[in-house]
């Protein structure tokens, strides 16, 4: 059953080619036009058939589009939205899958608020690999993941029942859907996502200037935990340097509590205070079986192309 | 080919049982011998059928053993080797798993001091998963993986005969050897396996620990990156609090690089510095590629228990 009539999405990445690809196998969407500034690209996800048209101008592709996809690096939302906001069509709604979105939607709101017939509805699908592209792009990324819509504060109907589309649009192509204050969403998201990505890159970057180390013995033994950073290591530069720049205060507020923690563990380590080691390695296992328990783990054998492999130990 | 007559292995971890298992079916040991200081984990043992016997004193198994492999927390291994030294078999080698090296060779090397006609010759196979125990165990977990050996300074051609010959039956399981000195080997790992532990276990007691985002959305919206850092964490906690202790200054060493590295990181996103954050991003995926490149990915299809998903991203 079609959702929307047709489906403009702006940037064919991994997410971008994702919902192209999971939109039509799943039969919501009647047309799909996509764009990507970006010829290399534009010539990928024609050779791909990610869309029924591929163009380089956003605001053509977006015309007589109802549902609008914003599916560029945060840091470029701005200016995308921008330039579509007077080709939308009346009744169009506008969302992104960006993984910061307060910044997002004041950016979207701002672009579109002389568009008041246009329903802004920030979302963010929580699915991905550390892919890039519009190779890396598959139907079923979005399968028991959980996508969560940032909708502004409303009492108008026409909008909520805009948000309740976008909503049945992300069941269908398999993914769970939650509604949330954008604060909380980028709080949330700088802990679960944004942090450890810090992380990973800061330790494989720390890793990879040690003067007593090599380059090639840490990565001749890198099985003992290090390889697990590396591919979270490698997930897209562009973007992931505009999530850190446009969630700023909660990455730094979070980042600041594990550098406290930190520094209380590297105490006892210093003090030979076993007990305390003992107990939080104790702990943090709990919430692994927690999410396995919640089934948030699923098996990836039909996902064959970079595979992290579970043998890690010290 | 038999490589040992007997084998003695004590401790029926995931470590021991898989040394167990893969000498076995390699057909590389006349007779294997574990020992279990647990109960329940000699009962498991036992109906695993991991050994020809099972004992529940490590004095009594290591009798005529050619072949001793200490498969304890490391915080344990002077305790045992203390324990069955006086009972090695003359010209029997004796080893360990242990992924420290100096504190544990100097505890062997102790602990045998009296048995000048034991060759003392501490390991480490790089190999393993977050599971633990004797169930955890599978005869391929060493295979394409690297065993790091740290023997003594010799000129003994007795020695160097003992230190061949378990370059040889780790070979025999599937594993590459490299020698290497055990304090280099301890400031290897300390960046390879032992700081990823670390902060593996300190984002996740972090992440547990906040009050504005509950558990349960810790675990719901891990998917985005957080849910890799909690397989580490769930590794043993026993095995890894000896580690930290056991290896201190190299963990204290990497830990400051790493604290002062992440200050800088820190400082760039709250000066809003793209071009800095952009320029690490791209330099570790680097590192990812020379470590798929050289082979150390390997497929995990047939490891099903508790796959990691590579689904993760903001």
């Amino acid at each position: 059953m079609t959702i929307y009539r047709r489906m403009a999405v702006i940037g064919c990445g991994l997410i971008g080619s994702s919902i192209c690809l999971a939109a039509r196998a799943e039969g919501v969407v009647g047309e799909i036009v996509a764009a990507d500034c970006d010829p290399w690209v534009r010539a990928r996800a024609n050779e791909l058939t990610l869309a029924d048209r591929i163009c380089a101008d956003a605001a053509e592709a977006v015309d007589g589009a109802d549902l609008v996809v914003l599916a560029t690096p945060v840091g470029a939302i701005a200016e995308v939205a921008q330039a579509v906001a007077p080709s939308l069509a009346a009744g169009a709604t506008l969302t992104d899958v960006g993984s910061v979105k307060a910044a997002v939607a004041a950016a979207m709101s701002a672009a579109a608020a002389a568009r008041r017939d246009v329903f802004v509805v920030p979302g963010h699908p929580i699915a991905g690999t550390e892919q890039s592209g519009p190779d890396a792009g598959f139907a079923t990324l979005f399968k028991d993941r959980w996508t969560i819509l940032t909708p502004a504060a409303s009492n108008d109907r026409g909008y909520d029942a805009a948000v309740a589309r976008l909503a049945e649009f992300w069941r269908a192509l398999g993914s769970n859907v939650e509604v949330m204050d954008e604060t909380h969403h980028d709080l949330v998201l700088a802990v679960t996502s944004h942090l450890p990505h810090l992380i990973a890159y800061n330790i494989v970057g720390t890793a990879a200037d040690l003067e007593a180390v090599t380059r090639s013995e840490v990565m001749k033994y890198s099985a003992g935990g290090f390889r697990d950073f590396t591919r979270i290591a490698a997930s897209d530069p562009v973007m992931w340097r505009d999530i850190f720049l446009n969630n700023r205060e909660a990455v730094l507020q979070v980042l600041s509590r594990f550098t406290d923690d930190l520094q209380t563990l590297a105490d006892a380590i210093a003090r030979s205070d076993g007990a305390a080691l003992e107990t939080l390695f104790t702990r943090t296992r709990e919430i692994r079986r927690g999410i396995i328990d919640a089934g948030q783990e699923r098996a990836v054998a039909n996902f064959g192309r970079d595979q992290p492999d579970p043998a890690s130990r010290g």
